[in-house]
């Protein structure tokens, strides 16, 4: 099962999860450009390529990043079929014939991709992987890379911006499928929201596709369905031990609401409580008495959705099944949240069952960042979050800006000139190492040509900024990471880092945020993490500079 | 090919566009709530749910419907396969074998789908699909079908508005791949805004799917990896009629940028242009010299990208062939396209070139709704428009609210109540009706319930506002339009509707938008549209309202 854990099998590595994921899923400008280089006898031209963002999501200073496993999947089995090429040719009909021999035969045993772990925690204009090889086919990568990467670094992070303000206690579980972009971003949605630290998904397919836990429990649909208690017919329920068998569950539940309704610490707080929702809960709690959890807003939280629970949850537990809990999915969440705390430690305490003012309370209306963060600012007694739309959309921000940068050709370094510095482009094939400080947090990030010495622990260096000449500083690195490593070598499977299982990369991206100084990932006004050139690196890059500006613009 | 017309052959419906949409693409909750279902012998209970939203996006004050074939592709081939089955006991495994053996037997011939066509202009509350079959069943569609019509109609409709505020003439160019939620994010964005209104896309993969006319050149890496002239070898270039060949297109270019140097109208205008990005253009237009089109904004485009660009066209258009235009991707739009135009018209007098001056000239930064209503109010000289980002991530409202809400079972009527007046269902099985008043304009759209006779030409009849007592009116349709029609009707094909090709889809959508009033479709305060409900329905839900509303709470 290589879906399930993303292991590579030996030799091989799986398809990608999504077998839409076709050679001709890109942009048409980059098989004009490939045509073009062949015409021009430059196709094989060997190119570097550097895949980086400039700026955090979010209004953060950080960014996960992700996708980097549906990247190497797509390199290893890219390869033109027939009917792909034969709808090229429809498509430019003047090229030669030639143009299509030379793509029917490539693939991408000739590149070679390095890359930051995936689940890292990455900063701007550090390239994300830098992808070598003849600059036909490195062209090719290019909006699929991008199409992969972007979106699943975006989301990765906004999973674990909302872990950040929820805490490591809550649960939080995405419940986005129904408003993502079209079944495969669903899926995407849920496998690296996952991986930004949520704990479980509503999403069974990719539940099934990444061993993602799954949860879920009932809508309001199917509290509607029910009219009363007469419709349920089979009513026996087995005691959790196995033990003896309740005959009449219905008359136990009713039975228990019946003590509810007469016990001090409770009257007055309900009084009828809706028949066609009390039937529904006890329809649901003889289904799957192990998993009851209710929806409890369909009528009216305190007054039926909430004693309709207990009545029915007082009756599993008669039985010895103990009761999940409750979701709200409307109204104050803040306030419902603490009174229906209270009302369970009042039952508790009335019936003396111990533990059931700990009773798991779920909410999840409309919930992002803002509104957990608020929610924790009034004081809640939310358990866990079910949150969709805002997680899955990114709404906040919808895109994350990743670009394809070409950075050598032919061994010559190239950058691409802006009259905006922050899109002129690291020229260069570079290498990129994390310097950490004397209490373990990452200190700066600097990047250095291929050929530099790489800085040593304990080795004074200097680190300056790309582009402001007076922003620089020596840093005695404690530890230093380099973090481009080899995951794709043409076709040898020698020098190639593992992929891990989406739940080994989880642990390291959770890890990794972690381990960084706290006030660059604080929410209001965090500090920015640095990124550095080396003292070599920047004088090239500014030689470059003057040497490829217009004349007449020495910027 | 099913997939390039998605029309219905015969009997058959092929399989959904995405391989991965399959049963297990949904929410865990709704196999919890099957088995619930179940076991309480009510999963063959006859359900009726729409599917409807509760607001228009973008602050509009319309919406496209989009999604609709994938839907019916996805119920046509509803069927769970053993390996399915099997992660699905591995889920629940407290539930029953009977279950499972049922859900080895479900698919669709027993579901019926009513909707209204897609590429259709809606409005909020009025149902999109009414979808009717066993409960356990409709409840499994659920996710799927928001997931689908979601984001399809969404993008839809972002599409559509960008087609608005551009104006009919101007071209309008998809580029979004890169930026989309994942490879099936953007095949799904390509597809809806060429519905919406797109003329062509960028996406090859999408090309091929579904018949979307494909348009790209280069990109500025295309450009940096030249050095100079000296790097093109192949230098001949047969003329357009093929009665010619030039041996030496390179000094051609030389040439004509040299008479564009010494003439008097152009003289000052540049200097010496870039040579890298020269050759670059000079070796795209030997590869492809009938597709002629630059990038000219990687070192400056009036010093350099417009020159170097019309040096090349010159030398083609000695030898027969006409220059496309060029792509502007940065700066001052409107300036540079209109410093761009007179170039071209002082190009097109200089050298008597007829039609120069019309070049096209191609826009792509970051564009959205506002930034082009913006180069209009400035005024600007470009003809195409390539849109991504904002576009395709619907950055400026990335969710539509899609809900799939129960409105019957077993013949009785059900609806959800809310503290939010729009978050309540309009119960029942409905009929929905537009109807049309003298200028040929859509008034109002009308839900009555499915036994009261339908509207009739020319006869008044009262529209109520469904929750506001004191909004009503009288209405006289010149001709009246019954908006669900059977697109599903189990396994028989004879009552169904075609699903018709995405380019009759998008003919749809571009004469619907037209029909309507134009104060319902300016950007600025559009006047809504009035959806109603027939008085005897709007009698009953207030009389079920007030018996379901809980004691004591009669809202």
């Amino acid at each position: 099962m290589t879906d399930s854990n993303g292991s590579i099998d030996g030799e091989a590595i799986g398809r990608p999860t999504n077998p839409m994921v076709s050679p001709l899923l890109t942009d048409l400008y980059q098989f004009t450009m490939a045509y073009a280089y062949w015409k021009a006898g430059k196709h094989q031209e060997r190119a570097v390529f550097d895949l980086f963002f400039r700026r955090n999501p979010f209004g953060g200073e950080y960014t996960i990043f992700g996708g980097l496993e549906e990247c190497i999947r797509f390199i290893a089995n890219f390869k033109f079929t027939e009917e792909e090429i034969s709808f090229l040719c429809s498509v430019m009909p003047t090229c030669e014939d030639g143009f299509f021999d030379y793509l029917r035969e490539i693939d991408c045993s000739d590149v070679e991709v390095y890359a930051i772990s995936e689940g890292s925690v990455v900063f701007p204009k550090v390239p994300l992987m830098r992808i070598e090889g003849p600059v036909a086919v490195v062209q090719l990568l290019e909006t699929p890379f991008v199409n992969l990467v972007n979106y699943a670094s975006l989301v990765t992070t906004n999973a674990a911006r909302h872990r950040f303000v929820a805490g490591k206690t809550k649960h939080l579980l995405e419940f986005g499928l129904r408003r993502a972009q079209g079944p495969d971003g669903g899926i995407s949605a849920s496998r690296y929201c996952y991986m930004g630290g949520f704990d479980a998904t509503s999403n069974v397919a990719a539940g099934r596709l990444f061993g993602i836990p799954l949860r879920g429990t009932h809508s309001h649909a199917f509290v509607s369905s029910f009219m009363s208690l007469d419709e349920i017919v089979n009513k026996t329920l087995r005691s959790y031990d196995g033990s003896s068998t309740c005959d009449d569950f219905v008359s136990l539940v009713e039975c228990w609401l019946n003590k509810m309704q007469r016990a001090d610490s409770l009257r007055g707080t309900f009084g009828d409580t809706n028949q066609s929702e009390l039937a529904a809960f006890t329809s649901y709690a003889l289904a799957l008495p192990n998993n009851f959890l209710a929806l409890v807003d369909t009528y009216d939280v305190m007054r039926s959705g909430v004693p309709n629970f207990c009545a029915v949850s007082l009756a599993l537990n008669e039985l010895g099944y103990r009761a999940m809990g409750i979701r709200l999915d409307s109204g104050d969440l803040a306030y419902l949240s603490i009174e229906a705390r209270k009302f369970f430690c009042a039952i508790e305490k009335e019936f003396d069952i111990p533990e059931f003012g700990k009773m798991n309370i779920t909410a999840s209306n409309d919930l992002n960042e803002e509104t957990i963060d608020a929610l924790n600012k009034q004081g809640h007694e939310v358990d866990s979050f079910g949150i969709g739309t805002y997680l899955v959309t990114c709404y906040a921000q919808a895109a994350l800006g990743c670009v394809f940068k070409l950075v050598e050709i032919n061994n010559q370094p190239r950058m691409k000139l802006s009259e905006d510095v922050s899109k002129v482009s690291i020229p260069c094939k570079k290498r990129c190492f994390r310097l950490y400080g004397r209490e373990g947090y990452p200190l700066v990030d600097i990047m250095t040509g291929e050929n530099e010495p790489a800085p040593r622990m304990g080795d004074r260096i200097l680190c300056r900024h790309p582009f402001n000449e007076s922003k620089r500083a020596y840093v005695v690195p404690q530890r230093v990471e380099e973090l481009l490593k080899c995951y794709w070598a043409g076709g040898s499977a020698n020098k190639r880092e593992d992929l891990p299982p989406v739940k080994d990369i989880r642990e390291r991206c959770i890890q990794q945020l972690e381990q960084m100084r706290p006030d660059h990932m604080r929410r209001l006004n965090p500090t920015p993490y640095k990124v550095s050139v080396s003292a070599r690196l920047y004088d090239f890059i500014h030689f470059l500079w003057l040497n490829e500006a217009p004349v007449g613009e020495l910027q």
